[in-house]
């Protein structure tokens, strides 16, 4: 099995190093920016190629990880590939590869990557899907040896995915962002919410966060509300942002 | 020291089981449903009390664990109490107690508690404040035998605290209950992105929000936002909350 990668930013990133892991080799990594190739290509002992049409055509898979907007502008320049081409993303349908390539899929890992932080990947739920029975179980043959968390997804269902997950993880980063914002205007540091950000977390991995649900909103502790509206009356975008989640934690009641 | 308990909520109960497993004696709970005491107090082999007349008014410290508008009606009625009387509310000043006590505090810990699951106590924030050296001093007795965090916080900072801990607890905890809406009414279930909310907290613990912040807004990907978009058309309430923070994060780029 033999794997080339497309793309160097945090999926990339991590998928190549995961498969290296497993030794699952990545022959090739292809970049826009070929200095980005070459210091990925460099840490799990792979060639970073400057041009598309260097790409090992009889590789098994093609991992396409770029921005959404361009996967199609890359399987175009592909033509000559033989294996299975499969790209990354959560939103991106797989008609996005139909009459450019034979054999495609997606092959999508459901976490938030950041280039200096590692992550279990054996965790990672791995959403697949294919134009084909063959395809598919290339993808699931990869995909096994990453991680324990192995599904089939249509492109509908990925899509939803995707929004739950900027719900439950880039709305949720703002958020810690947000009291960040209030806790340095007031010369409070960020470390003493910390702990409270991770039994968060903990709380709704045995349980649904709807019955888990704590603070003013819920309680319908007006006073409290009326109060936190007070300390914001300065931050008028914040205090929006306040008032739209009260309110919908309320209507939850 | 003694410590008698008013309340029997999830803080209550929280703050009598810690107090118990570090052999700090709590000798007495009382609670508006005297079922309630009966309940907690059984757990940590102390005496459930009907009447706050009963208060053993001999015992060091009295902790009121209370609805914060009724913190100062409790305090009314422990007029003959000795030691120091202290509240656990994040959003209460420490003016409640004035006239109505002499040595009074705040014994504040930054946590979210759920009576079923269990806390590492040692981790908490606990954010104390009191009227005088001596009462501050016997907080601090306590309260380091339970957390390695003890804080000295000011009324005027706690509130703060409390506000940012909304935004990073409560608010998040609703995000992740939406999400979990989304997926239900798609058949997936709410599994599949408990990885990613542990990741998302794991991510700050070691660094700061606003430097790992991920999805389609801060990427400034306006395909997928619309895309997104229509799949909540008929969710107004949920889109009004999509686009208010994505438009929020848009704002930090």
């Amino acid at each position: 099995m033999r794997v080339v990668i497309i793309g160097s930013g945090n999926v990339a990133t991590h998928i190549a190093k995961a498969l290296n892991q497993v030794n699952i080799k990545v022959s090739q990594v292809w970049s826009y920016h070929y200095e980005n190739a070459l210091l990925l290509a460099g840490q799990i002992d792979a060639i970073a190629i400057a041009d598309l049409n260097q790409i090992d055509i009889t590789a098994d898979l093609c991992l396409i990880a770029v921005k959404d907007d361009e996967i199609a502008n890359v399987v175009r320049e592909l033509s000559k590939f033989k294996g299975v081409i499969a790209h990354t993303s959560g939103s991106v349908s797989l008609d996005v590869f139909e009459n450019l390539t034979k054999n495609y899929g997606v092959f999508y890992p459901l976490q938030t990557f950041s280039k200096d932080k590692d992550v279990d990947f054996s965790n990672i739920p791995l959403c697949l899907e294919a134009n084909n029975h063959e395809t598919l179980a290339v993808l699931k043959e990869v995909a096994e040896q990453l991680s324990k968390k192995v599904e089939e997804i249509n492109s509908e269902k990925r899509k939803i995915l995707h929004l739950a997950a900027v719900f439950a993880c880039n709305f949720t980063n703002h958020l810690y962002a947000l009291a960040d914002e209030v806790l340095k205007a007031n010369q409070l540091d960020f470390d003493i919410i910390r702990p409270l950000i991770t039994e968060t977390a903990n709380k709704v991995q045995n349980a649904l966060p709807a019955t888990v649900q704590t603070g003013p909103a819920i309680r319908n502790d007006n006073n409290t509300l009326i109060k936190h509206e007070e300390l914001l009356i300065k931050q008028p975008e914040m205090l929006q942002i306040y008032r739209t989640l009260s309110n919908s934690i309320k209507k939850t009641r």
